[in-house]
C-alpha cells in the first residue's frame, strides 16, 4: 500500500491550494491560486487547473481527489447546494471534477475537511468533542460531537462564523443576511479592513507608509508588521482576539469540548490571536467547561483544509 | 408489563415538580412545590418530600425514579457537579435519594430530561438534530444531534442559555461569569425583572396597578396580562421573542435542526413569545437551514422535564 497518492484540494473565498499527498501525509506537490471565480463555471475551471498541475507535476501518479469548499454541501451527491462567498448553487461539483479528471472525488464541506486533518493527525487528534475554526477570507466551522462531524439535517451544520456576538451589530459579509455575526468581527477580511482604517486614520503609522507606498492592506500585512512590533497592528489582532473570545466563550458554552484548535490564514498571528481569546474564555466561560478546554493553533496551520481533503481521499481509497 | 409506573421528578431553580407515570405516559398524580433549598441538603430534603407525597398518593406501587436536575451532571455516578441556581457542588444525588427511597434512581440535566420527552413523545418525535430550550427560572438546554443526546467532554454541554447575544452586555445573572448570554435577556425571571420596571415607570399601566395592588410582579403575571391583552405586556413579551430569535439564529446556524422546541414555564405565552422569535430567524439566519427549521412550542410544556425524568426511569427499568 505504501507509495499510493491522492490529491487534496482546499477552495477558499479567495484562495486555491492544493496538494499531493501520501499515506504518511507528506505533501509532495503544491499548487496556489489567488483569486476566485465569477461563476460556478470558472470555479470548476479552476480547480482543474491546480488538479492537473499538481498531478503532473506528481507524475499522474494519484489515485483520488478529496475537495473541501466552502459551502454547504450534500456530501452523499457531491453536490454545492449554496456558499456565502462564491456562486455556487445546486452545483454537481463531485460529478464535473470527476468527469473531467478520470478520477474518484469526495466533496465535503472546507471546514469539515479541516477537522479531518486536525482530528486525525493534528491538534484534536483522539478528542471525542471537539470546534475547529478556520479564519481565511470568512470563518469555516468543523464540530466534533460524541466522536462525529456534525452535519445537521439538511447539511448545513456547523456555520460557526455565523454565531450572533452583538445582536445589533453590523452586517454580516458575504451571503449571510445576518447582523453582528462572528465573522463580522473576525477573519482574515475583518483584520484587513480595520488595518485599512487605521491606514487611513494614521499616514504616520506603518499601515499607514504602506498604504502611501500602494501596498494592498491585507490581514497578511498587518499580521507581518505585528510581528515585527508594530503596536497598532498588534492591537488590531489583540481586538479580533477578544472578538474571537466572545464567540469560543458561547462554543464552550454549548459544547464543552477537549479542544478549540484555531486555523485558516489568520492563525499566522499565533499567539497575539489566541491569547487574548484565551483570556476572555478564562474569565467569561461557565466555570467547569473551561477548566479542561484547551484553546490551540492547527497543527497544519492554513493547510488544514487541503490536507483534510487529502485524509477524505485516503480514507476513500482505503475503503474501495 | 402494562401498568408499571415511575415516579419523574423536575427540579427547576425555583420550582420543583413531581409525577407518578406509565409506561403510556399518562401523569397519575402529581406535586408541585414553589422555592428553592438554601443548601443541598435542603435541596435534597425537597425532593425526598415531593417523592414521597405522590408514592403514597400512588399506593406505593413506584418503581424508579427518575430526576432532572438544573445541573451539570455527571450522569455515570448520578452526581451533580455544579448549578448555576442551586447549592450542588459535587454533590452525589442518585445515592442520596437512592438511599432514602430505597428505590432506583436515574439522574440526568433538567435540559437532557426535558428534550428526551420531546423527542421520544413530543413536538421533536422522530428527529435527528434537535434543539430543546426550556424558559423558566433560566434556560435549560438540551442538544439533539446525530440522533444522540450532546453530553460534552465532561457532562457540561449544552448549556443553551450561556451563548452570548451581546458581547457588551449585562452581566449574566446566577452563578455564570459572562456577560450578555440569552440568559440575561430571555427567562421567566427576566420577564418578570423587566415587568417591574414598567410596573414602576407606568403606576397607572395594568402591572403598575397589580404592584402598587401588592400583587408579586413575575413572568407568569406579565403572561396573563398578555393574554388579556394588555398592550405593554405583549410588548415585553415580544421584545423577549426578539433576543430568543437571535439565539435560535446561532443555533440554527449551528446545527441545522429539523425542529427547535420551547418549553418551560414561559412557554404560556405561546405564539406572542414564539411568532418574534420566528419573524427574526426567518430574517437573519441562513437561507438553508433556515428554510426547513420549524419552532415550536413543547408538546408537554412546562412539564417536559417532570415526564422526561419519567421517561428516562421507564427506560432504566425496561433495561433492568
Amino acid at each position: 500500500m505504501a507509495g499510493r497518492r491522492v490529491i487534496g484540494v482546499d477552495l477558499g473565498g479567495t484562495k486555491l491550494l492544493a496538494g499531493v499527498v501520501d499515506e504518511e501525509h507528506e505533501v509532495h506537490h503544491r499548487a496556489f491560486r489567488l483569486g476566485r471565480g465569477g461563476s460556478a463555471k470558472e470555479v470548476v475551471d479552476h480547480l482543474i487547473e491546480v488538479i492537473d498541475e499538481v498531478r503532473e507535476a506528481a507524475g499522474g501518479d494519484v489515485e483520488v481527489v478529496g475537495l473541501g469548499i466552502p459551502a454547504l454541501v450534500d456530501q452523499q451527491r457531491g453536490v454545492a447546494q449554496a456558499s456565502n462567498h462564491l456562486p455556487l448553487v445546486d452545483v454537481p461539483v463531485r460529478d464535473l471534477v470527476a468527469e473531467r479528471t478520470g478520477l474518484p472525488v469526495v466533496v465535503d464541506n472546507d471546514g469539515n475537511m479541516a477537522m479531518l486533518a486536525e482530528w486525525w493527525w493534528g491538534s484534536a487528534r483522539g478528542a471525542t468533542d471537539a470546534v475547529l475554526l478556520t479564519l481565511g477570507t470568512g470563518i469555516g466551522g468543523g464540530l466534533l460531537v460524541n466522536g462525529q462531524l456534525v452535519r445537521g439535517a439538511v447539511g448545513a451544520a456547523a456555520e460557526l462564523g455565523h454565531i450572533v456576538i452583538d445582536a445589533d451589530g453590523p452586517p454580516c459579509p458575504g451571503a449571510c443576511p445576518g447582523r453582528g455575526c462572528l465573522e463580522a468581527f473576525v477573519s482574515g477580511t475583518a483584520l484587513g479592513r480595520e488595518g485599512l482604517r487605521v491606514a487611513h486614520d494614521a499616514p504616520d503609522s506603518a499601515l499607514g507608509r504602506a498604504l502611501s507606498a500602494g501596498t494592498g492592506i491585507t490581514g497578511a500585512l498587518v499580521t507581518e508588521l505585528a510581528h515585527d512590533g508594530d503596536p497598532p497592528s498588534r492591537a488590531l489582532i489583540e481586538e479580533m482576539g477578544r472578538s474571537l473570545g466572545v464567540g469560543l466563550t458561547s462554543l464552550v458554552n454549548l459544547f464543552d469540548p477537549e479542544v478549540i484548535v484555531i486555523g485558516g490564514g489568520a492563525i499566522a498571528a499565533g499567539d497575539f490571536l489566541l491569547d487574548p481569546a484565551r483570556e476572555v474564555v478564562a474569565r467569561r466561560a461557565l466555570p467547569v467547561p473551561r477548566s479542561r478546554v484547551r484553546i490551540v493553533a492547527a497543527r497544519f496551520g492554513a493547510e488544514s483544509g487541503m490536507l483534510g481533503s487529502a485524509a477524505a481521499a485516503l480514507a476513500a481509497l482505503a475503503d474501495a
